[in-house]
């Protein structure tokens, strides 16, 4: 086994942070890639093939079919889901991180968060109306939506209430999936909003817009004119494909980088308003209750945010040596411009490499290298973006806003790794 | 409706091509944007809710489910194929480009070419080989993969036959998804080989590779080492998710650029040798027989290519009015540095917008907004990559190769319109 070869590797000159981060020249030294896995086997096969042939290798294999599901192997790579009580399709559900690896989401396993289950919306039937303070009403069908110029746009949507778990006393013993499972990313393609405005004429008088689903919750939410007219879209394409019902099939709203369910599933109109409408779901709900009891109401965007996705709960770590800690990070305000890591509880910090493309208000994956030495280690990652914004830790979060609310919450996870190779939710 | 006044609005200003091509300015005018759409209507709804409440929104809705599906309206939406006769897993299938917008392509629709159907592969089961001329034989479990550096890239990947159609003599009266259907994009995540090759160590006779699949037909390929150090991944992992059975699962190479079928999927082993293999996949198939019956052996970059996805055939233009242009361009040389469209069968050319990222070698989305008027058009798309290759006409690549072939079609493609609004592969 390589392990045993491990602990004759020098790799002192890439140690760049404490309790074993290395930068990612380490991985292009053959002699420590040996050590990264510890189930190499060195068959003696100069001749000929080393593998046996296996069974499906010896009968044809199974027939094309119109639209491709993932392997059955694969099926324990799902969404977990609560609902509310009596409620089959109320609440919310994650993606599961822990299992997945790039900056796309793909379709299938997009979080979702409904207000009363996902509408069986005739396309045909569907429109669109603009009206309230314009100078004419309009309304749309998908066809002639389908005529105006698209935009794409890769962007994640994150609830507003993901990680909530971080504002509790103890450390919730779950996994990255249901901390901060309600975050994806996909590619949408739509018309922009500000295009269809325009048509309609814009009255002067106004300033914000009701952006409101057809789903039976009718949720429904206010957003200030001025700042969506850069980036809002119409979005009827999800990874190159018609947005999911699960996604609000047959359009949807997309605002970049602002709190999830401003970004209305099922769109069905757009009114617009001097002032915001104070509908239920940005009152009774989406507010961001302080310690003195007052409410922030209207947080338009995501913070800047990251959470280590491997190592996490649940991918117990076999044995030490190499290992990539890999995971995600995004802000609302732009681009992700450094993600550091530590693997001692925050003592010391390194930089990940961060793929390209790295883009505005989607998810960026970052990727450092560790030597696991076998001792206790814990893990962060900490966000910054191209504004200056710096997650905040647990402690700095909860300073500041205290603990009544349940939204927002975009400070440091931390993993605890122990001796046996468990990952745990831990506070540090 | 809005079409009679479409016939008002000025916009000559914004003509940049012959037959109606018009700048994308065009759609920023809310004049021009009414006369985009002929169906919108404007109801007299300056109190209230326009809309009717749909069924839909009176009673709750479907509820979660782990994986999530596409609308039942869109079962349209789907990959159409042939296959070899007698067989139900042996040929290829087709992305339907006309119906899907953005450069990532969903994994359920996925272009396929399998050569004895999709294994059903155990991935506890399934290993990967180097061998070879190496230093040390390895052999790898898919859990020893994950552990080392993941490298994620967007990436098209394109059958060496795809477009071959144009090779014949009369048009064939056929869609996008018939023509150029085998061509992809996809974000691919895993291990770059040239990390494992190095931990194998190479053996300086080494010059190429052999990369074999563990389907029933034993698909393989010969590789130069040199030309595939740079960018070849072990790929784990297809837009998120782990890599489709249709395309690998559990792994596939990933040769961003380089003809479909070298990306050799359900990879089992990588042999390093001093010269190719002459496998039957390399001889009796993809090679470009030329004028003189000699062949072309190991093409391996796809060259410059684009295709109009929206109009064409099958969607049938229903009234003159704007229309936005769209199509995909790509290279297997690196990055789309123009593409050109034409309304009148290449008299006249105008630069289309680029969806950004652009990125190298992988599928990029262009756009153009265009006016109808009524008349018969033939619509083609150039494209031209960033080392200076441009698309070809077909008469010139039928003049280079002549057309004993049925591989690397990249000629421009042309759809005609006729005054009813239907849409037709045509040769111009």
């Amino acid at each position: 086994m390589g392990h045993r070869k491990s602990k004759g590797v020098t790799i002192d000159a890439d140690v760049v942070a404490g309790n074993g981060l290395l930068d990612r020249r380490v991985f292009l030294s053959g002699a420590a890639m040996s050590a990264a896995t510890g189930g190499i086997t060195f068959p003696d096969t100069a001749a000929g093939d080393p593998l046996p042939v296996e069974s499906w290798m010896k009968t044809p294999g199974a027939p094309f079919v119109p639209y491709g599901q993932p392997s059955e192997y694969e099926n324990k790579v799902a969404r977990t889901f609560t609902t509310a009580p009596g409620t089959t399709g109320t609440g919310a559900s994650r993606t599961p991180h822990h299992l997945l690896d790039g900056m796309i989401t793909p379709n299938g396993l997009h979080f979702e968060r409904h207000h009363s289950g996902i509408p069986d919306i005739n396309p045909d039937a569907h429109r669109l109306v603009i009206h309230g303070l314009v100078k004419r009403s309009l309304v749309f069908t998908l066809d002639e939506l389908t005529r105006y110029p698209m935009e794409s746009r890769i962007a994640f949507i994150e609830c507003g209430g993901n990680g909530q778990l971080l504002y509790q006393k103890e450390p919730a013993q779950v996994g990255v999936q249901q901390m901060q499972g309600q975050v994806s990313c996909a590619e949408w393609t739509g018309v922009k909003l500000a295009a269809l405005l325009q048509e309609a004429g814009v009255d002067p008088k106004a300033k914000w817009i009701l952006a409101e689903g057809a789903d039976a919750a009718g949720m429904s939410r206010s957003l200030p004119l001025a700042e969506i007219m850069q980036d809002a879209l119409i979005a009827l394409y999800q990874n190159g494909e018609r947005v999911r019902p699960a996604n609000g099939y047959p359009i949807r709203l997309l605002l970049p980088g602002f709190e999830g369910n401003m970004n209305v599933k099922w769109l069905r109109r757009i009114k617009l308003t001097e002032g915001p409408t104070m509908t239920k779901d940005e009152t009774s709900k989406y507010t961001i209750t302080m310690p003195d009891g007052k409410s922030l109401q209207f947080v338009f965007a995501q913070e800047g945010k990251s959470v280590i996705t491997r190592p996490s709960p649940g991918l117990t770590m076999k044995e030490p040596g190499f290992y990539e800690i890999t995971g995600l990070a995004w802000s609302g305000y732009g681009k992700i411009a450094k993600v550091e890591i530590s693997a001692d509880g925050g003592k010391s910090w390194a930089p990940a490499a961060l793929q390209e493309p790295v883009l505005s208000k989607a998810l960026t994956r970052f990727r450092m290298a560790w030597r696991w030495n076998g001792g206790p280690a814990v893990l962060q990652s900490r966000a910054t973006d191209d504004i200056g914004y710096v997650q905040p830790t647990r402690e700095k979060m909860i300073a500041d806003r205290g603990s009544r609310t349940i939204y927002h919450s975009n400070a440091v996870t931390t993993w605890g790794v122990s001796e046996n190779g468990e990952v745990k939710h831990v506070y540090a």
